[in-house]
């Protein structure tokens, strides 16, 4: 679950300029805003250069956000099994990570997106095109529905990681991982699935 | 709903160190540890001067915090009614004070305490003891459910404000209030009255 490190290291002044360049382009217009050939030209290098060094667009922005996971790796995890279970296999995907060391850099990166807007626009580019994307694209539910569906599972998860792993507020803040994915699950499988109009007979 | 300013002047020296010993006691040892005494103690003063310059404690909390709203308001609003339509009244409370201009206080707030310990400490309590301990205090519930039920709102509420007005995630970010109402309501009064086992058949 842990990211890798350790890339080809290039020249160090090289791969900085890039990196830099990257965090700029991507917080300014967006991932999908961003191509490899703007940010070689903010960098002032080749984009075959860009290439070599961070491979893919994707890889390049995982590596400008700093995010300890991989949601390329836990994304499919969620999604493989019953629709019907989503909700619960999510809780337990991210109780695990979050209740593992990996807490402590995921807990100081939303700290530190919170005073700083760059930071704060790359946080969001994160969630919505590496996380959000990837959990609903596949749903059969109303693609006019799927954005806010999954703005709304983004409300209860970063709550969850607000309140158990940063405000610590009890007992959420100490509750064994089962309880709270039992508790916390049916919300999140509603906003994936479930009626959101708030007829509850439906 | 804005919280009144223009309290009585007093010295402006001895206001400022009953602040401050205020706010370091209330971080260290939270609200319900912290004594008018121990404050005065703390800003080397009469307790006689703490009651005339802030009133009681949970005046002066409430000062320490410098959250823009007052609970002690707009709790009672949420309470007053029906059992079965709490979920659905507090988020129409939540979302018509932070859809106001107080939510550029609010957002500060909280983005104020995410970069500081003891700022984050005080959030902490003020959300524990002015918000979640009001609302939860008179539902007829397992006494023993009271605090998870509390902070299971709290996540969601919490991330509420994070992913619509701070994180900025769409449309969630700028869907009608009746909509984002109407979506969360049922997870809020599931947390509050409802099965929090996950089993789906209760």
């Amino acid at each position: 679950m842990a990211r890798k490190t350790g890339r080809r290291p290039g020249k160090p002044d090289t791969r900085a300029a890039i990196l830099a360049a990257a965090r700029e382009a991507f917080a300014e217009r967006g991932f999908d805003g961003t191509s490899i050939r703007a940010i070689a030209t903010g960098a002032g290098v080749d984009p075959a250069l860009v290439h070599h060094y961070f491979g893919t667009k994707e890889q390049l922005f995982l590596e400008t956000v700093q995010v300890p996971i991989d949601p390329r790796e836990f994304v499919p995890e969620v999604l493989a099994g019953d629709t019907a279970e989503l909700g619960i296999r999510l809780l337990r995907v991210f109780l695990r990570v979050w209740d593992s060391p990996v807490s402590a850099a995921a807990t100081a990166l939303l700290r530190s997106a919170m005073s700083n807007d760059w930071s704060l626009r790359l946080l969001r580019e994160f969630l919505v095109t590496q996380i959000l994307r990837r959990l609903i694209g596949q749903l059969d539910v109303d693609p006019a529905e799927r954005a806010l569906r999954a703005s709304l599972v983004a409300s209860q998860m970063v709550g969850l990681a607000m309140v158990r792993y940063i405000i610590k507020v009890e007992p959420l803040a100490s509750a064994p991982a089962g309880v709270v994915a039992a508790a916390i699950a049916p919300t999140v499988q509603r906003y994936l699935t479930g009626d959101l109009s708030g007829d509850s007979s439906r």
